[in-house]
């Protein structure tokens, strides 16, 4: 059994949060894959450079500066602050990007009206160095950029990372992996301010009635779509509170 | 035979010379460790961001505003181009710091008198992930940060940190360990501005009159005091030009 974890921008900005994560993963006790996103870190720093930043559709434009900044912030910033972290609870692992022992290669967004700029979608994953080091005891913290296969790097959606390298491991090498997409909230709530309306299990066929009636928000959807794509692997995917990595709590995703 | 090269700052901040630098890595045909400084991107950085930085005895006092800049700089923007320009000349490889992998603890620099703030001193080197990197065809590039193990990262001499991996390979797992510092000038020279009048041999011995007589500068003799230390484990050290990668061309350091 694997886990791969997804924590996003709020979580990894706020230390109390994102040390109950680290926490929680150390406590796995197994190698894991934790793949963060680092957005909020992202625009601080672009404020601070005087660069303005473009989110159309949940996906920030990314031009050659922002890329800069991503890059700097996502694998750098973050991704070794959560690796130092990480040896500091005695885990050995290893942070990565997509272009680290070529994990996930990608290609820029073609899209008929908007240029995304070095916004990544996925092409292909390799999970052979990630599944190495696994079974060697070492777990991994992935950045959410990938690369070009010309020695470009791309900004991709962390919990698309995060479901593609579930799928992968899922398909190529064992059958029990483990997708968890950690926020702050306790589930998918019928009502967001009432955290005992957690759903507990969304089917794919609930999707489309449940962005409808507003349950399933702009934000929300990307991370059900990705989901349901692999809960239909076979993987295990839940949606749940930061505190609550290693129960099964939460909102269960099927396909 | 195990490459360990070291790149400064100015070939990282010239395109040109890094390409060469990589083409040459890549010819090398077997996996190699390629440590990577970057203190002019930091600067440049630094600048953009309105904060000063202060070098006292060649290392940048490190504040926890420069902590950020150079863990961005160097384990993001340098380190991931770096990686992807690899990974585009066909090179497996993974980009690291001295967090990943647990690969070199450090503690806080203690001096009489200077607070160098998050500057790291090396305690111990761990090659047991990175030399199953390496025997699995996999090469590493390190850029210059370290860990305390309590979750803080260090901002590391990158000269230091090759001679202490190589000093480590050598040691615990082969005894054919090359180390090459390259830069823009073909080796120590008697006259800067002769470029034929490079120093083959330099000993151990030689360090103080060369220093006395100004042929070792400064800013070169915490390199030639490395790859002194390193020489003393056996190891072949050679100070060359980023296009001798691979030659015996160059000042050899002998203990």
């Amino acid at each position: 059994m694997t886990y791969v974890v997804k924590i996003g921008g709020a979580i990894v900005d706020d230390e109390s949060s994102l040390n109950l994560v680290l926490d929680r993963c150390a406590a796995l006790d197994k190698p894991f894959v934790l793949v963060h996103g680092g957005g909020r870190v992202a625009s601080t720093l672009a404020d601070e450079l005087g660069i303005e930043q473009t989110i159309v559709d949940g996906r920030r434009i990314t031009n050659v500066d922002t890329l800069r900044i991503v890059t700097m912030v996502y694998a750098g910033l973050i991704n070794k602050n959560i690796v130092a972290k990480l040896q500091a609870r005695g885990i050995q692992n290893i942070g990565m990007t997509g272009a680290d022992a070529n994990l996930v290669r990608a290609h820029r967004r073609i899209h008929p009206t908007i240029d995304f700029g070095f916004v990544g979608d996925i092409d292909e994953v390799h999970v052979d160095v990630l599944t190495m080091l696994l079974s060697n005891g070492i777990s991994v913290v992935v950045a959410p950029l990938t690369h070009d296969g010309e020695g470009g790097l791309l900004n991709t959606n962390a919990d698309t990372m995060a479901a593609s390298i579930a799928m992968s491991l899922q398909t190529k090498v064992e059958s029990d992996v483990q997708l968890r997409y950690l926020f702050e909230h306790p589930g998918v709530m019928q009502d967001i301010g009432n955290t005992d309306s957690v759903i507990p299990l969304v089917h794919a066929a609930d999707v489309a009635a449940l962005t409808a009636n507003g349950i399933i928000d702009t934000g929300m959807l990307p991370k059900i779509t990705n989901a349901v794509d692999a809960a239909r692997v076979g993987i295990d995917v839940r949606i749940q509170h930061v505190s609550a990595l290693g129960t099964i709590s939460g909102t269960h995703i099927l396909c």
